[in-house]
């Protein structure tokens, strides 16, 4: 039984801690947050208490942190966090700035803590077997990774404003993806953006509609295309072409009935968003973080996935802005 | 907080008794089982605690229990429970005698306490939403209802020659969703049955592959075709034909990955059986029991759903055996 | 190049004249019809001359016939032709009366002429490429099989009135289907049928929405079910269940089409009747004649295979009004 | 009846020459080759006579020519057979250098005689229905285009030596068909190539594996990732992304038989190449071409048309040599 101490009891941290909780091999210890109501609020449903962050960090029976408060606090809380020998799991990204998430990374290394980085599109079990079945080699070197990527419908202004852009955003999952499925690092990233979904995104300096180019070194090439907007629902699609075929993972409907009428065929939107697409990927991700702490093994994605796809993201969001490509 | 006692720990027992432990409203009370160890090892692993089936029914503060234990004992055990004031789910069948069943319903309805019956299918989201949608009368009257249904590979020998034969152990189901789905009750039953995938199935007198036409008085139709052996997993399908046009509910997969190679494309095979298949449905099945309950309502399906579904299966037993159809 | 008549200018023969004049192995050297101005229309439209079914039938040039003239003309005009020497391609059925099929088959048993019978559904691609894999063992030994026939729209009642009933008219189709693919003849016969789609058939004495269920010897079930209209085109589709596997053939669509917008994804309306969906069975269907012809071999579906389906729609008639299975 | 000279009796040329002779508007009067025995060879195939490239054009009763011959030979061809007073059909690209496009484009206007361009893939009957439906505003603004497309094995490499390079040779239609469905002109193109299938392509300076970036004034974005290799045949699909939804259109197969086996589902490779899956657009093409000239319209895709994919073609070529992308 890993006793873990949740930070952050928002959206992602209800969906982590409940998994936690829900979980045979796991407790969840502690709930804190920002606004103790928040934290006392969850922490009743989820049947555990409340705590302040450095009561949690400071009880030596608690091994692991999960961190799902603010983006602008993931690197201080992570350095707190090994500092006082816990193992961390963490909600992308560790920074908006690069610079920052070395610093941040040198200081994890340093205690020699684990840290895992919450890109949960690894574990859904579609992707997952499709990297799977790739990594057996059943088409063979990969050639071409197609990524398509669409959230339902764009997210409050004052959210995209400091959200770091879309391609820091929205895209990083993406990007991490790309990194995975390629097996080898971009060097060069082409993008181009535009806002097309809401002007007030584009007045905001930001992109609504993008797409992105990358090549590896070896010639492999990667393209990945992203909405803030899908009438249909929320679009996740992965297709990998190789030397002897091909292997694609599409969306999930909340039901297989199909009806037939004289206008045609039809059949259910896709999920509506990421809560409900990914909930099989965040209970594998738990599965995975308490493994590694289990086989005090590296858990993976690591924080060098959080810096590389962060890499990625900033090189993009450059492509997009000077309509010229970054080498890497 | 609804308490449960749960009465028999095999398969099935597993799998109400997970649901009710991680349910919000539920608490599992106790496990009961004729082989002590057999409660213990489970009551242990749902973290509750193991009793006798006369220490679940004496405890007042036990509400409702689960009949989860072999086919002989569910009458049996429903009247003593509802005769200690429990509200009762039981496993179908409610006996493989239809005469055991009424003499069992009349003991229920007089004690007014509520008796539901594990006809699973009806809460699978896939079936539910077929239901819904057909109800709110998409496809205009229903005509021709389709379901096939096969298993994954035939059940031990010795299971078979106790199970009552294919149409009272595995069409059952087919046959209460096809009353379910006809919104009338069949008049007119006909059935062929042959033994082609395993000769000892023949040999015991039972029937492996079957065929069965449902006609109600207005003239609907219902085709069912049941197979003891899909090289391919559980294949679970029912198509609903009306005046307007058509609804089907599919297969469930494990993945949506699709390869493509020199030999074409290819997906998974079907979700292996039941548990896998009809997990969300056993949850949406406590859901609607626990309802029940707190609404003080009448529970669906019923017990009369019970007897109707193993008439139905007598008449398609002596219909296959006889070749002549049976009136109802 | 092998010239051939066409016997009636209606709507199949088009299709069949159509298909000999655009076809490299064959030319169309007259058209006849009870009409002389049917004929001449459809031979001006196909570059040929009309003529009289005499003159056709003592042109020595003419090496085949095909027949496509009303269905109480089948009998007669086939006699004539193979009493005239030509290669005769007949569309289904022969005659309503299995005993003038018979007393028809004889004479052209006598004169040794090649009769195929119009039984397009073989030819079609799908259904062609499910039965060779089926033969080469894809699936093992066959255990069900099940086709589903919808046609868009109920024909004229004036036309159903000397139709020979549902079973005769349309179901006779997957009958021969049935045959096709289980590989042995059908000895048992169960049939429900109703009038739901229109009031005025019923009233005719005929049934609209039905379904049968055939046993073989070995114990192979063979379900169908039709109904003469779906909303959503002409639905054409079976399925073979088998020891080893399962092998459908599904509809065709006009596009590979697929929107997505709120209220979820969809596709086309199938293929919207025989015309279209069997487009190509008709040309492989008179691929087949001409190279029986050409290599003198008895073609197939051959006229036993008329007679035997016709036998099974008698059958399933008599099964459907009696409410008792037929054996053969 | 329109009566047409044939220029080139190779693959491309018996398309088009079957499907004028087979057309019920059209007459093939002629065929004309390079290789006289070639001409002749086709013209006894298709019924009409052989004859040179200057008696079809000082043929007065000749109409329109289709020209089939080599690339190097079209920009010459379609510049004389507009002198000759001839509508012109020709398969792409008018010449490999845009120079010499607007030369002959000049010759062409001055002469006002029609010249369609061989841009297929806009009259296949998926994509046709998708700019179709695209055009009536089911999915709003179209926001992303993204086209897959891999032959399914490489040209030889003398062929791929003279082609033009991947971009001008094969991507040109997908630049065509991003055009098409853009609805506006890209004025930004980015793209990375790679040499993955066959070293050879490589070393003679050419890419096999490629993907581009196209951005419009409005900012539009287009995505086209191109292989020379799919292990399971000719993969060609488009997708669009709009405001109010998505429209596709996948991929064509040789039929509808899908196998279950324990392995899991799996269905046919795709058509295998450009004659089998564009068969119907070559046959929609010429309807096209054949109604322009009877309505005196200008045919669609024109030559300017033409000109644009090929400056589309060139600007991808530059950017992928040169790492930047090229502006238009």
């Amino acid at each position: 039984m890993i006793k873990i101490g949740l930070i952050g009891a928002g959206r992602i941290g209800r969906i982590h801690g409940g998994n936690v909780a829900a979980h045979a091999g796991a407790a969840l210890a502690a709930v804190a947050d920002a606004l103790p109501k928040a934290a006392e609020a969850l922490a009743k449903e989820l049947g555990t208490k409340a705590a302040s962050l450095d009561a949690i960090l400071s009880d030596g029976s608690i091994e692991a942190v999960m961190i799902c408060s603010p983006t602008d606090t993931h690197a201080d809380f992570i350095e707190k966090a090994v500092k006082a020998g816990k193992a961390v799991f963490c909600e992308k990204p560790v920074d908006l700035s690069s610079a920052r998430i070395r610093k941040c990374l040198a200081v994890v290394e340093k205690t020699g803590k684990p840290l895992m980085i919450g890109f949960n599109r690894r574990f859904d079990p579609n992707f997952a077997a499709l990297k799977a079945r790739a990594s057996k080699g059943e088409i063979g070197a990969i050639e071409i990774v197609t990524i398509l990527s669409r959230d339902p419908s764009p997210p409050p202004i004052d959210y995209v404003k400091r959200s770091g852009g879309l391609y820091r955003d929205m895209m990083i999952h993406d990007l991490d993806m790309a990194r995975f499925l390629l097996g080898e690092e971009p060097v060069e990233v082409h993008a181009v953006g535009s806002s097309l979904v809401d002007k007030k995104i584009g007045e905001a300096g930001d992109v609504d509609t993008a797409a992105v180019l990358l090549k590896t070194a070896s010639g492999k090439i990667a393209q990945i295309s992203c909405s803030r907007r899908a009438a249909y629902g929320y679009d996740q699609r992965i297709e990998l072409h190789g030397a002897k075929g091909m292997l694609r993972a599409g969306n999930v409907f909340p039901t297989t009935v199909e009806f037939a009428g004289a206008s045609g065929f039809s059949g259910d939107p896709v999920l509506p968003f990421f809560l409900e697409r990914y909930a099989a990927a965040y209970r594998a991700e738990l599965d995975a973080f308490l493994a590694a702490i289990k086989k005090r093994a590296a858990p993976s994605p690591s924080g060098e996935d959080g810096l590389r796809a962060q890499l990625l993201a900033d090189a993009a969001t450059k492509a997009s802005q000077s309509g010229k490509p970054v080498r890497l």
